[in-house]
């Protein structure tokens, strides 16, 4: 993993909030260490704070109570369902008997082998020479290797493909910029960057055969929420004629959310658009800012949802519920 | 005006590039002083450098050869027709043995009635109430008073009229948030910052009842080249079925140039994506960015085009030409 190593029974992890700029590996020493790094998103991306929560608790719970340790950590960010499902993995695991720290490799295999599926399902879908759009970070940071959004283009790589990748700055948190064309850097992968307000000039000007995104949670519909700036893109594709593709685990489907009208979406503090990452504030003091974490797209926007079981395709109120029983 | 002043013979400027966070009236005492400032984009805006180079003419030809003065400021900004257009009125004028400062008072005169009208235009087609985003900055600040295409905000404004702006912060030299979203706090309007991204989501939301853009150039058919960015909020207004009109002066349409594939659009420089603004570089150092200044609107997405000589409808390349008789 490009985020997280085990050797020597010692816990290293890149610090993600000093990306692009310091390339830190920072050894996770005792529960405290983790909490931190958990809390303060040196580790982010939902598959990649399960695994790293796994291995905390396996590692860990040598010299503190195993429950104990699940409740701390899982108070590190409450709202990460990845957190407290991994640890809860591990706390049965111990109540099972088992190796803990075969439990928490487990938990990182079984990620790489689902974005590698979702990755070869992607991949299908694409030629070599494509021209790929992609916003905010869906990759190996965030997971364990190939990421989902970011998978076909690293798998392809792999494979000889040739991509020319085009990765949207994604404001305000410049996910794409710090993550995204640092990662695709680091594979090789020939990536340029450009402002998320350029993306329809790069469609119009025939640099975009495909777009590929992550997704935070897919209703029963289709409906996709994911990153601000997500059904921009989705409007620009099909404007333009252009495949736009979904990519996640099954298990991001929620079939308790009917549609997109069910999802409420959180909205931020105006320093993050005005201040975060500024030398000086870009705007008035005073001046009110409207920041969406995400947005809703469209299911007639989605060309396909690419998941761990497979391509689904339209109508997705039937299609995606057949793939509960494949 | 709010970014110049002359008064008891002594010529103000407002420094654009400290904005928002410094409000720093600048004494334009020479002829250096006047390079500097448009060099240094201390004065901005096609209009707003004519009526500072206008003033500058008449004060400065006192003490050097006009000739040579107007050689010497047209070089501080070569592209800008603007400048060169007003230097010259102004020889015009010393050839004619008018007097020089009456002629600078004219062409800012000129400009306030040419921004009055498309404003009055452009307010025909509002209603109190209406929720409105901008792209970039078209401003008082950019012209003499009220602008282009924010004009109708600020004269609605002045007839008490209640919009609710919201303004693209327009990556990647964020005249939206720095000088958009300024004036219009300065000017009492309510105005909301988003980021470019965020603009789907706000149409989306039923916040947008119309979108208002400026323009750099208007082919024969109605394409419109503007700051980037402006066509996809164009491609986002049209999906949405809000109308999206573009304002400017009628001298900003170009005959010559048939449609929007002969304006091409100039490439500027990585850093500006990835450095500018920022305290740390937001990509490696390797990282190559395309950062197209303009892009290109096609008519086809364009409602209306509100010029000084009135509001111009489809189909443009039959009605552009029309008002060139009225």
């Amino acid at each position: 993993m490009i985020n997280l190593k085990y050797t020597n029974q010692k816990l290293l992890i890149l610090d993600q909030t000093l990306l692009p700029n310091e390339e830190k590996w920072v050894e996770i020493k005792n529960k405290e260490d983790a909490y931190e790094a958990i809390k303060k998103l040196m580790v982010r991306g939902a598959p990649a704070i399960g695994i790293f929560a796994g291995y905390c608790m396996a590692i860990f719970s040598k010299d503190n109570d195993i429950h104990e340790l699940k409740k701390y950590l899982d108070s590190a960010r409450p709202t990460a369902v990845n957190l407290s499902w991994a640890t809860k993995r591990i706390v049965n695991a111990f109540e099972n008997g088992k190796n803990l720290i075969d439990e928490a490799v487990a938990i990182q295999n079984e990620d790489i082998e689902m974005c590698r599926k979702i990755s070869e399902f992607g991949l299908s879908l694409l030629k070599d020479g494509n021209g790929i759009l992609t916003h905010c970070n869906a990759g190996e940071l965030a997971a364990s290797r190939y990421g989902t959004g970011l998978g076909p283009i690293i798998l392809g790589k792999e494979k000889g493909y040739n991509f020319k990748v085009f990765c949207d700055e994604t404001r305000p948190l410049l996910q794409g910029a710090r993550l995204t064309s640092y990662e695709l850097e680091k594979a090789g992968v020939d990536v340029t960057l450009i402002c998320d307000n350029m993306a329809g000039y790069a469609m119009k000007n025939g640099l975009i055969d495909a777009v590929l995104v992550g997704c935070d949670r897919v209703a029963a519909n289709g409906d996709v929420a994911n990153k601000i700036g997500t059904s921009s893109a989705a409007v620009l594709a099909k404007y333009y004629n252009i495949p736009f593709y979904v990519l996640g685990p099954y298990s991001t489907v929620d079939f308790t959310c009917k549609s997109g009208d069910d999802i409420v979406i959180e909205e931020r503090n105006s320093d993050e658009i005005k201040e975060m990452y500024f030398e000086k504030p870009t705007a008035l003091k005073q001046t009110r800012c409207l920041n969406p974490s995400f947005d809703v797209t469209d299911n007639s926007l989605i060309t396909a949802i690419i998941t761990d079981k497979g391509i689904i395709r339209p109508p997705y109120n039937i299609n995606l519920k057949e793939k509960l029983n494949d």
